[in-house]
């Protein structure tokens, strides 16, 4: 191959992760890192996942070692449908279930499916980047629109949707990518009237929702948009993201589609992979488990927004979330959180800058920090380096802190 | 969802598979299915997987259950690698192995990181109908050239050429499906120099290379072109399908992008299952599970074949593979399969007219027998069951024949 034309136009549409970048950073141990967006391995169930296996080894092992349905397991596929209408009293039929290699492979299947070139496509700003990957790949036109506090900007979305007929909304309402925000009942009311009766396809991906460690649930889109919502899942943040589960619950003409998009994509997702989680999910308590990860998430939160209170000088901002993996800070808007990230390492702690976040402009003011991975005695160790690198970024005196010894 | 235009263009360019229809009729018992294209389940190491998977878990399982590196499991990949030093005398370096879900993914991001819409691909005509839907999907031109006994048409590809310039172009020079023909050597060098030079990238596709049961091995077209040819693997054959393990072996400008789409669509595959295959390869003797999957296909092969020269009229010719899953056989000019499948299934066989793997035309004559999943003693009765369908479908004296017994 001596040829850089033989590339598709697509694939150089894709933004680099610059977060994979910034983890490379993350494997000196005298670094502290809030860069990743990891779940915390130390409370993955192994041994009960192993008896899992096991016993699906014994009972179906040739069954689930087979090739099988495109759709995906039907355990799998009733416990979903049944925790739906358990956790949010939504009624979703098996058949509108489609099990996906991670809710990331659920945007693909969505992309492939409805997205022509230069079709509109409502993101938020910020933005979760996996889902400007995965779109990425099918040319659209991003209408980005500003997410807040509340949820996501009406009148910005008024406009955007005036400017474009946009095909998709994506969306992440409970403890958002980056920001950690969680959309209020008020906003998602007032964007569900706003999408009343236009042909937008709402995409409400939910990979945090059953993490929530303070507040209450909020109403599903579904609820409000039941004809033109698609709601996506994954297995990944609330029990293990090395078996690669998630999906998708779609109205039924557009399931069609997917499942032929599927087996043109990789014909199925693992089934052995599928029994072994719905073998888990039948003999252990789920809810348990996730009570659990809440605790730990909560306090590790916690101890972070403490720290932040502790360490960072007053005119830095940030979010309180209720939920998920990640903080949002903003600095003062005249300074840029990439300037920070370089000072930061060399004070020994990492985050993500926000600019991967946006789709418009660069140099942006906001980071994200991860609270998901780390002990509370690290993490105010790691804050009180980053509000040294912050002092230092505003040419102030810093506080008294030695630096990379943990 | 009220409206059918929120579709994109590509979705509904992918043909539907007309072999999920059949493979319904195959569940009725009565019915002798020479239809799948399934490995035998019985042949799976469902014992030696179980127990590879328990050493994951007890070794590896956090590691294994968390998010990891989208190339794929590192040991998988030196496996993979070693093996193509073993088998096939080719250096392929760790770097330039992509693990992915099947090699039918390996299609999908091939086609999603090369080819721009209306851009030439050749395929093998007949072809692998897994192919022209994952590649349908970027709305190429397809350039179908004929494959016969010795390969693919040389004078057919130069016309190709000349007509399209091709960016792609799609073999399966082992044991190919549908036809189960091997290129020759002969073919190969010819189509090699007919290519060299060029910007056009050939895929060797070899889901079946491993099950050879007669005949010797020929030489790899990454051999012939190195620069320009790009392999895709697969354990699904040689293993287990269910675990949905794959591989891309490609030069390292193309891995590159590869690695972005494979992010950009799904992240990564599962760490779990690459780790378990891994150790079952390290802690088992591969070479010698090939050989009794050989064994028992080339002894299924060979009862096909028997059955055909005794039941079949003269008038039906048939290609014998050296390896593989189907035999592939024609009808005279003038019969539709088709017409001899609705026979078929009346007495109590069914199989895959060949109209699916053309992409141009319909009503051909030719159809795919499997005898991967078939004991010898059924292959009989279902081949005399056939030979009594063609000749009604000729309008001929039927032998003596009891149908839907067994």
């Amino acid at each position: 191959m001596k040829n850089d034309r033989i590339f598709s136009d697509r694939i150089t549409d894709v933004p680099r992760s610059f977060i994979r970048e910034i983890l490379k950073v993350a494997l000196n141990p005298n670094v502290i890192s809030f860069a990743g967006g990891l779940p915390n391995r130390d409370l993955f169930p192994v041994d009960a996942l192993k008896e899992a296996a096991c016993r699906v080894f014994e009972n179906q092992g040739r069954d689930v070692l087979q090739y099988a349905c495109s759709e995906g397991h039907g355990g799998l596929r009733e416990y979903v449908s049944a925790r739906y209408r358990e956790k949010a009293d939504l009624d979703i039929p098996v058949d509108n279930i489609l099990i996906t290699n991670g809710s990331q492979q659920g945007l693909d299947l969505l992309g492939k499916t409805l997205v022509n070139e230069g079709d509109a496509v409502v993101i938020e700003e910020p933005g979760y980047l996996g889902a400007i990957q995965a779109f990425s790949l099918y040319r659209p036109t991003f209408l980005p629109v500003p997410v807040s506090l509340e949820g996501m900007d009406p009148d910005a979305l008024r406009m955007a949707r005036s400017a474009g007929r946009p095909k998709l909304m994506y969306t992440v309402p409970n403890f958002q990518n980056p920001s950690g925000i969680t959309y209020s009942d008020q906003n998602r009311m007032e964007l569900a009237r706003i999408l009343e009766g236009t042909d937008t396809l709402l995409i409400e991906d939910d990979p945090y929702g059953d993490l929530r460690f303070s507040g209450r649930a909020r109403t599903s889109f579904k609820h409000l948009l039941p004809d033109n919502t698609v709601l996506l899942g994954s297995f990944s943040k609330s029990l293990v993201p090395g078996l690669r589960l998630g999906w998708i619950a779609a109205p039924s003409a557009l399931m069609q589609k997917l499942i032929t998009a599927k087996q043109a994509t990789d014909l199925r997702t693992s089934h052995f992979t599928q029994s072994m989680v719905c073998e888990y999910l039948c003999n252990n308590d789920a809810d348990e488990h996730i009570r659990m990860i809440c605790d730990v998430y909560g306090r590790q939160c916690r101890a972070m927004l403490a720290g932040m209170k502790r360490h960072f000088p007053s005119e830095v901002s940030y979010i309180e979330p209720e939920g998920g993996m990640f903080v949002w800070a903003e600095l003062p808007r005249h300074m840029a959180a990439m300037d920070l990230f370089d000072l930061a390492v060399k004070d020994g702690v990492i985050f993500v800058p926000g600019d991967p976040f946006y789709v418009r402009g660069s140099r942006h003011s906001t980071l994200r920090l991860n609270f998901s991975c780390t002990d509370v005695e690290t993490i105010d160790v790691g804050i009180r380096r980053l509000g040294t690198a912050i002092r230092k970024l505003m040419g102030r005196p810093t506080e008294q802190c030695n630096a990379v010894e943990i």
